[in-house]
């Protein structure tokens, strides 16, 4: 029985998405699309076998044939598609971030507890990588004893021209906020941000930026943030523990000899980097859903990074530490 | 439009074929099986929806339900199931090898230029490696000037109890000999094998030996065949040009130090190190035979290596430089 | 022309300089040593040839046939021995710290620009480490831009028992203090002491530490301090510039692989990781003596390890962020 | 007391040499210097204080102020003044080769034994070096079982415009002759040459060949040699084990991360490479000299590398395996 998905928005992400379902994956297909800009929409449709043009996100949920929703519409719309998900009673996968304020955030938290059941899956794909799995085996595992600290750095070459100051912390820093709640299974109790000096390749931003995070149970994460760094795309992680440490393993396709060097590969961009993680986040998320599994990152889990990163733009703007303060968890999340 | 499998031989390579069909990729699906184990082949049948139980592999490619075969049957038979598959028009993949005896190979050549059109592809999955892709890009890119020696290690941990001494070629060095002839776009000319100390974790086995494979243009490979070397699974390969050196890159996905030691990880066995490659292998086959795009590893590529293993199996027996006698190649296969 | 040196405190570190100079380096000779425990250096003394013995370090220094001093005594008593070798108009080669208080440290100051040229030479001996030189010009060369950060680790597996909380400052992150400033030539401005959860290997110990150093121009110096790690003595540093990055080499004799591993191998202690910059410290200073060349880490840098120091021991108690207060630099150290 | 050298030779390889016992090494000082082109003698005496010129080896070798007798002359004077040194009584270092004919190493054995104690010493520095010393250990220590091949590689970047095709050989390949012999503390039984494709960027020269050295126990050992390989110094060596392998570890002083790539440095030629054990060489051979110590590789592993040296010549030319045929062993040299 295949999972028929209908994609809302289908810019670069959403496109990638519905290639990923219609030509990687197994036992999904796409079956409905719409955007705000309904001449891509028809674009994207036309390409897509037995794919319906929708003219809303809300129509598209409603369609019978849509059995679960994929939104990769722009961040503030997010939060009305899986609310009307929720309320149609669907799955729904939504991109990063749940939604964009707190109070958004906590509507899809009640939404979902008052349905009783998991339907929202957040796209936190780092949880997906084989590295950072086989990292978080490593440190659950024991064999570096009780973790102390992380180290982690998040290296952009270079970014888009709309990319803020808060950017660094809402779309850059946010994957190690989800991912390091993951990485240790506990909430961030406190962030600050340190200001090195400043890069030359970003122009007005401050980049590079240090964020600090605190978990709950001491462990101290520090994550560099460098998005003009030109020479690739470079995601490296460091768990420190008592008895010793391990580390995101580095892959290179190739080593090659040349001109005085011994030189391995580094990634061009995160789509290089990441593309099996999306692979197996979709992957997952089809299977879960056909047979009755358990979901990837949750409602929590996206209201969390939403709470972790306005202490992180507080702390930003303030230069100071900054508290987190995280309502209970809901039993519906484990809580 | 769904590409509907058949399978002939569901052993372990054939069931971890259909799960792969079923569950990993897009596109195809498994429609019949057969087995020489009937019992089996029901018992597998029974765990594919929709997959019909056929009593012999000429049955289930008469099936107009099959659209394409795969033959994951004994060696011994595959001739048989090739042959007839090319008798029916349907495309065929054939794990290695295509067939046990140099006649058999020929006649499959015979029949499949008699049909005037490609339908085999061979199972040789290296060419599907991640890097061995990158290897074979920054070869034939020039970085390294000319390639003029090729280093080759094929370690396994052990070997299961029928493998015998032929096995070294026909089963280990076979992946490398398909390999080298792709990676340099050029056939073997001759072929030793060196006769090292012989490890006690191999019993009466002659274990290791080295494989030399001289190609028409002068490049030479050695090939390290080591099949009980217990620490794990490792294919390294480094291609040495005039002005540099291309190699397989080490892939590790943590990085751990604990113990006086810094350590990546080896690949247990050949399943972890090239699930990847068997994934990418069948989803461009099923997209080739879906979109009539071109199909990999030939007949004659069958063929090639069939001829230069009975090379090397000789150069084994008589200690002497064997060469290798290739008739001109079919137009067919760009002859 | 043989340097003849004349040795005060020979304790391990002591009698470890004494081989250094009489059995591995050129241009050298040891000729008088002292100690506090008389009986230790009279048999210290009976074992290397012609070394007088002398029962204070005044009269030590006071010995016509002393060229230069090298003080390896208690810290508490290196001021009076420097001072004694400045009056005395002899070099005086002073392992760190160069004095235990900030007064002590102006003291040498002032006797030493009073004298007009420079005769002190403290122990920082990581500015002639290999890797670390070749990381500085690489750094100072531009490849990498401007530089903006540092990530410094700083390793040992396990510390004495007289080992208090302080020392993770004075006796361990002082080695990176010193390094950084040479690193970079320039001062630090601001220090923080971060505190993350604590291991258990170190008892009452707050162990690890973060210490934080902000340069004059900005850069950021992260340095981990782990110093009850059980795996090893590893001390890493990456500089994080505008374009890329540069890193300590990571230095193994072998690589084994073994038991599903490739493995390199981690120091066991800073004898083995800095034996060589041992060597070359003290190269390098007896032939700066031998042919008037320019001396090494200087009173000046003592002095600013000094402040440094006490500036993070402030910022330890109090948790919060310490300015650096330094006077301006002498004209006799490039001021 | 200290070891007075004369020094017979002093082109490049001499005047390195002397720097290294006059300002480098201790124990020891250059007092005679004798060279075929005097002025050149004449002015590498002037720079050495205390340093006699002597206008001939045999001469120096006379001069009852000369303890102990370095020769760095042109191979072909190497017997004339080994032999004067044993006739004299006094210790000679000579680097290699022992001399260039096998009678002529046959009459220094003969005068050696003759003489009933060890006096010479040949210049194979390998030995002395840390990674080769670190792989030597882990080998005899066991960790990867028997040893059952060695795989080495031997890459310059260029040769010298007098480098022949026997060079590949006599100059190049023989450090892994004597090396293998060292590792495995046996002899070597049979050589064979191939002949991969040629480098346009040797000219005429064949480059790179492979030497492959069958030892007494069966070990195999390959070498590849190539000589214009142009991005540096590169020398690696593999032990493959029953368990496991070990290698020479890549040290590289710096890794920078730049345009895509991560990189480590590679030697850029010997010097670079070897330095230390030079180093380490002749300091370990005052040592024994001033101590009473056991002298390094000895005229039988002279004589031994000259005679596989021969086979691998004739190898060479008969492109056939070739035996190796040593007499045995006297007791002089653990025989």
């Amino acid at each position: 029985m295949t999972l028929n998905v209908g994609v809302i928005g289908v810019g670069m992400i959403g496109q990638d998405h519905i290639r990923r379902i219609t030509q990687v994956l197994s036992g999904a297909d796409v079956v409905a699309v719409t955007d705000v800009d309904l001449d891509r929409a028809r674009t994207v449709a036309d390409g897509v076998a037995d794919a319906r043009l929708h003219v809303t996100g809300e129509e598209l949920i409603a369609d019978d044939s849509v059995d679960a929703v994929v939104v990769c519409s722009w961040g503030e719309t997010h939060e009305q598609y899986v609310l009307a998900s929720i309320d149609a009673g669907k799955p729904v996968f939504c991109e990063k971030p749940l939604a964009t304020t707190q109070q958004a955030c906590e509507r899809i938290l009640s939404a979902e507890t008052g349905a009783g059941r998991r339907l929202v899956q957040v796209g936190y794909m780092r949880r997906y990588d084989a590295a950072y799995r086989a990292l978080r085996d490593v440190v659950q595992g024991g064999t570096i004893g009780l973790p102390l600290m992380m180290h982690c750095t998040h290296r952009n070459p270079s970014v888009p021209g709309y990319y803020r100051k808060e950017s660094a912390i809402t779309d850059t820093a946010v994957h190690e906020i989800d991912m390091v709640r993951w990485m240790f299974d506990e909430e961030i109790a406190a962030t600050t941000v340190l200001v090195p000096r400043k890069s030359r390749n970003g122009g007005e931003l401050q980049d590079p930026l240090v964020l600090l995070l605190e978990m709950d149970s001491g462990i101290l994460v520090d994550v560099e943030i460098s998005v003009n760094i030109r020479y690739g795309y470079d995601i490296r992680g460091e768990v420190v523990g008592e008895n010793g440490t391990a580390a995101l393993g580095e892959a290179s396709p190739v080593r090659i000899r040349s001109a005085g060097l011994v030189s391995d590969r580094v990634a061009a961009d995160w789509r290089e980097r990441f593309i099996g993680a999306y692979d197996v986040e979709f992957q997952e998320w089809i299977d879960a859903l056909r047979s009755g599994g358990e979901l990837g990152p949750s409602t929590w889990d996206g209201y969390a990074a939403a709470i972790v990163s306005n202490a992180a733009l507080e702390a930003m703007r303030s230069g100071m530490r900054t508290p987190v303060k995280l309502p209970s968890r809901p039993d519906l999340y484990g809580g």
